[in-house]
């Protein structure tokens, strides 16, 4: 869904360095998530993938608290989906969060939200990360960046 | 639903003063606000109270920004429900907010959720003032509660 | 916060019989459940009491599908929420289903929303047993009777 | 945002027909739709593009209800939001439905989310008509299409 060689500046394509592995996240689907046709209502799933990306930087680089603590936060620049199929109450769901590209200040990932073997929603999401006092665009703090790239050959 | 004269504290029985008028919030329900029943799913009717409660708020004391700059804010300590019929989707309802009691640091009233004649659901709220820096309980402040208990004889 | 003697018709204090266990369900508090005041909109909490009870459904009657597709369903004729403290971002809580009451078409209990050993919010809801053909009030089907009143010495 | 040209089977083109009118819906946004950052969480607008599609809808062909009765109903296929600034609480919104191609079994649009001169957020959608009862593709009855593609000089 994503062409990670795309952007000039991101360390993707770097010999030196990747991109951290996919998280997955399960989700059991609420009643009140669902609509009167039976099914998850659209915009639950933008909701379900803020619950993975979350869950993809606890993984990754720590508990989201930790970096507005620092100064920093990450919002949502941009957000693609694409509905194939339908979720339905009380099924359980796995979110599987893949960093795709990294940028000075930004970092593109999806989601993929899957019942057993079938992916019923594509979520393509952009972050960019801002400085907490000025809510300003920000590079990655060293630390972040370390984290979601990480030097090849580590464990 | 509620006894105004239960509470010591209250105003309302002031020969001096009175509690606001009720305010009307006029409210199309959305379609992702429904649930699989094909009906407003029950935990909208407290957000539809947040909406029809910062409607009352603006036409007697002000808008809420005004009141958290000012250094305080207003939290719900009860909320009680009683459904007694179902709104669908795209019907047209009518939140009639009605204070019932005001104390010293809190403020009682309740939103009959309406579709023409037929009261759906009645909710019973307690607001307790806070303090927005400590988030303790506070008094209401003056120009607040004066706009809550007008004296009697204001047009 | 349920006095269990109070309905005449409740088989709770017959000594043939008992309500059952409380069910626990463990959920860690989403961003995008929290408001400006760092913590969880009031609403979210009757949505959590839902998940909730849905899991007491699952370890005490089954999947609540299955009552639908048997013709029955259970609404909310009543919820009463008394909020003692405040739940914040990736809180990880524990949501305590107790039931406290059966009636012939009715199940009173109540859910706690606990961070530790702290009650957070407290919840009393009233279930009504529906006909789902004709959504007019029902006695609740024996099966669902005595898996909600399970005979003393069951173990 | 959108190319109107690309697809092939689309009416746009058309000298004999035109798209609707772009469709203006007020909305003021509610407290429990921001986030602990203050801001409309993200999820919230795609929310608010399913209101303002169901007006673009009841202004242009009807209620939405009509079309379920008739047999026929619209499921989003695909959305993509472009995030630019953030809206806050109390703010007032208004949102710009725009038509952007009709395909035999779709209806592309978009959303633009504006706060006075300044849109906030730009939301892509495509709808696709489904039968009700095989929740299958179908092409939009002759009735709904009339109403999407009026001739040239239609008033």
């Amino acid at each position: 869904m994503v062409n990670p060689s795309a952007g000039g500046t991101e360390t993707h394509g770097d010999p030196q360095s990747r991109l951290p592995d996919p998280v997955d996240t399960a989700l059991r689907v609420r009643y009140g998530e669902c609509d009167p046709q039976g099914i998850v209502f659209n915009a639950n799933y933008l909701l379900y993938a803020d619950v993975a990306f979350t869950e993809f930087w606890r993984a990754t680089v720590g508990p989201w608290q930790e970096m507005v603590l620092a100064g920093f936060d990450a919002v949502v620049a941009a957000a693609n989906l694409r509905f194939r199929s339908s979720a339905i109450f009380d099924d359980e769901l796995v979110l599987r969060t893949t960093a795709r590209g990294l940028g000075e200040t930004s970092l593109r990932s999806d989601v993929a939200v899957r019942r057993g073997p079938e992916t019923l929603v594509e979520i393509e999401l952009r972050h960019v990360c801002i400085d907490v006092s000025s809510r300003a665009k920000a590079p990655w703090p060293g630390w972040i960046r370390e984290r979601l790239s990480p030097p090849v050959g580590r464990s």
